[in-house]
């Protein structure tokens, strides 16, 4: 057994059985041995920001890690802007590059990097293997690392002379890798500290994030809120949120600091509970970067890492709370609207009119998808993941992942364009592995959040240069053709009836679909 | 005047007047001050890959910088690949990366990362402005810093209240930025070694590389080699090559290194012009990684950063060989294929019979691409861009920057289809700005270099799991769809009259044209 062959099995029993891939010549025997190791199941990305962003959305929602597969330092920069998020998202990747061979590197050939430096800003843990029979054990060590409480990007290259030396042999999983803890316990006075506060009847919410996102920590969360008046609010962008008809509602912070004011306006005390402090998205000249407004305490009742679900169980003990009523969303989908023109409004409605039970929401919708939230608040129990790290072309990548996750629930992709162009090559792997994915492309053919970006950072409207450096209408992205060009059938809607029908049409039928909805801008 | 509109004054009195942009919300006063300086030219990309490349090519072709905009260190690493194959080309760009403003950095908002961690491996030069007033100096130093020999990424961090902030004022150029060195003066003593060296009489090449692949350079080095019997060798994957009919003809050093070993068999001396030390481009097992066989001695006339180009003229006035008669490549294209398969072979003819006069060639065509040198030898002067850093993804944005900086001459992208895939974005760009580029994609449909290099690694054939992931086929990639989905208009030869015809008109008419070619794999 050689060092590949090791590696993969290794990666098998520590359950990592995905592998999203885009190899070179050094991860040839890495290729080879998937055809000794049938439990891996290998997907081959055209683009390593595909194979990272899979990665990501497949461990949002398989709760565990898939392995990447890049090649070398400049393969490992493709995968970066992903990796970035999946870095906020918290979700646990064990990312796999491939190296040089040990005693090739010092000879500066042409792919030669600083793989270490790359991998840095968006690893939480990091090794370089140097002998083959450090490989296996180094590989379980990966998967601890990935899976430790918040989770996080595992790096591990693997040198093409460890890959192909025989004699190596796999490693038995560590606890750590296969049954990782929720996260570091909450020490019972810091939840008691937080009780005290939502007994004292001033205003005060919970600013949810990260784990209590998912149903048992909603249910919690609800039930303090009902026991104390508290609001709930959430981070602005989740990497996972389950939301709909049947669970409790939680209002997201705005992107806009302008409405993230009046959303925390009034506020004496604002409690974390797994979502970092809130701050704007971006600095805007004489607008503060803190969004906690004066006078308000912040508390945090479980930061990244701890036991948040956990942290919340405990303040239901503590509030004597377990009895409370739990307020949920009721039923209610807005009614499909009867026609007039297609823009952001009406085509949030006919998704909040059909979007199926279960389905699984990758949202890089930016400003077209403004209204879609809201239309499906009370639509059936559903799935939203978010793009967490704001590096753009996360959309189409993390619903081809979600996807693989979950081949018995139907995705849905609420993908803008200009976002769209950085990863499209995911709908190849969409095509070629059947998976059950809707894209929606919004197409108002412009970077539409930078012209109101423009005008919020004070730069004005722009002059005609300016804003010729914000639109795609010349030429105009053809998003019909480049989806067919994929293998991925596509049709294209300009109004609310050809939307609708669309959109039903691909959500009732298995394997991708691509519709794509022209509007204009919705900003 | 703020901080935007001084440094892009700056840029444009150091001679830097085309910026390759892909920008976000951190990079809107840039684009704003864009109408402020109408000498700057921006060119949109939809990734900053292609921003990058472009960056690349244009720097190859103009012999001075552009500028690139990136947005955040997720932008940055968008853009890693190509700036990798920049550093191995040894161009000069001057990257400016936008940044969260300086007081936003510590509230770790979304898109904060570690831009120092992720630039280090690419940049030969790096600051991060942190005043105002340092801004246009530092865009002055940033100038001279990828100028400096054999050139190099300079990467300039701006963060955007630093661009926002007015009271700026432009800086003046320095000499360094405006007129800089050709490298560091090769010592005579070194000159005369090498001198000795080549009158000994015994089996000896120069290894051209960097600037002595142009024309000055060629020209020096044939008048050596006929004055002293020298063989004219190059790196595999020269920056720029200059060649053709009526130029010295300089055999490049072959991929494989089983054939690098035949070119290299015999010589006792190898003397480096600009060139690295001969290496194998990935290590196989049982195999060397230093190419130069053994009994051949390596002297260095002239390293990366030298006078390369000068040394070359020192070695010729030592040989006293200024009258040496300098033999040139005859001008011979081969026959137009009357017909028969499109493959790899008759597609080289066919290009060689049609390669226009000053045409430049952006080469990524890997496999597909192996008998069009051979092919186009003889053919009209031309300039050949090779794939210097191996990190696939360069052809599109190359020919983009080259077609940027040359608008009067020809580009032709030889392209192979799974490498096309990184970066395809680059049409879009071609189309907008109404470039001059014909490119024709070797469409096999697979990774025909992988399932080469899966043998020569060791790892067999591969079972059916592991040369699955070498096939492009299943859906096949409608490339014709794909670039007129960008706007580029688009036709598919498969047959050699089709290729023929369709080469040639696109050949003949002006702006951007894809040829789609079908083939089978070569190798």
């Amino acid at each position: 057994m050689n060092g590949a062959q090791a590696l993969i099995r290794t990666l098998v029993d520590c359950g990592v059985d995905v592998c999203f891939a885009n190899p070179g010549t050094s991860e040839m025997h890495f290729v080879a041995a998937l055809d000794d190791v049938p439990a891996m199941r290998p997907v081959l990305a055209l683009f390593e920001g595909v194979a990272t962003g899979a990665a990501d959305g497949y461990a949002r929602m398989a709760g565990r890690p898939a392995a990447t597969l890049l090649h070398l330092g400049p393969g490992l920069g493709n995968g970066i802007a992903n990796l970035h998020n999946a870095r906020r998202a918290h979700s646990p990747v064990v990312n796999i590059v491939g190296d040089h061979a040990t005693y090739h590197q010092r000879f500066d050939a042409p792919l030669q990097s600083d793989i270490a430096g790359l991998a840095g800003p968006v690893s939480c843990w990091y090794a370089e293997v140097t002998e083959p029979a450090a490989l296996a054990p180094q590989a379980v060590a990966a998967v601890a690392g990935a899976r430790r409480a918040p989770g996080g990007v595992a790096t591990l290259v693997v040198p093409a002379d460890v890959s192909w030396t025989d004699g190596a042999a796999p490693a038995a999983p560590t606890p750590a890798a296969v049954s990782p803890r929720p996260g570091t316990s909450v020490e019972p006075a810091s939840v008691e500290a937080v009780a005290a506060v939502l007994r004292s009847g001033e205003p005060t919410a919970l600013l949810l994030g990260g784990p209590a996102m998912a149903e048992a920590g909603l249910a919690a969360a609800a039930r303090v809120a009902s026991a104390t008046s508290t609001r709930l609010l959430s981070e602005t962008f989740p990497a996972v949120h389950e939301r709909g008809a049947g669970l409790p509602a939680v209002e997201r912070l705005a992107y806009l600091a302008e409405l993230t004011a009046l959303q925390l306006g009034g506020l004496r005390h604002l409690v974390l509970v797994g979502a970092p402090h809130p701050v704007s998205f971006f600095a805007y000249p004489d607008k503060p970067s803190d969004l906690v407004p004066d006078g308000c305490t912040v508390h945090t009742l479980a930061a990244a890492g701890d036991d948040v679900v956990g942290a919340l169980a405990m303040l239901v003990d503590a509030l004597d709370a377990a009895g409370a009523a739990v307020t949920t969303q009721p039923a209610q989908r807005p009614a499909m609207p009867g026609g007039g023109a297609l823009d952001a409004q009406s085509a949030a409605a006919v998704i909040g009119a059909l979007l199926p039970e279960g389905a699984i929401v990758s949202d890089e919708a930016n400003t077209s998808g403004l209204f879609v939230p809201g239309a499906t608040a009370g639509a059936p129990r559903h799935t939203w993941l978010c793009l967490t790290g704001g590096a753009i072309g996360q959309g189409l990548p993390l619903a081809t992942g979600a996807a693989v996750a979950c081949p018995d629930r139907k995705v849905l992709c609420l993908q803008a364009d200009g976002s769209a162009l950085y990863t499209a090559q995911a709908l190849w792997t969409q095509a070629r592995e059947g998976l059950d994915v809707t894209t929606v492309v919004f197409d108002n053919r412009s970077y539409a959040i930078l012209a109101m970006e423009l005008g919020r950072v004070g730069a004005g409207t722009g002059g005609a240069r300016a804003r010729r450096m914000l639109e795609l209408d010349d030429p105009p992205l053809d998003m019909v053709a480049l989806s067919k060009g994929m293998g991925v059938p596509a049709t294209r809607a300009t109004t609310v009836e050809e939307f609708a029908e669309q959109l039903a049409k691909a959500l009732a039928e298995p394997g991708p679909a691509l519709v794509d909805a022209v509007v204009p801008p919705a900003v």
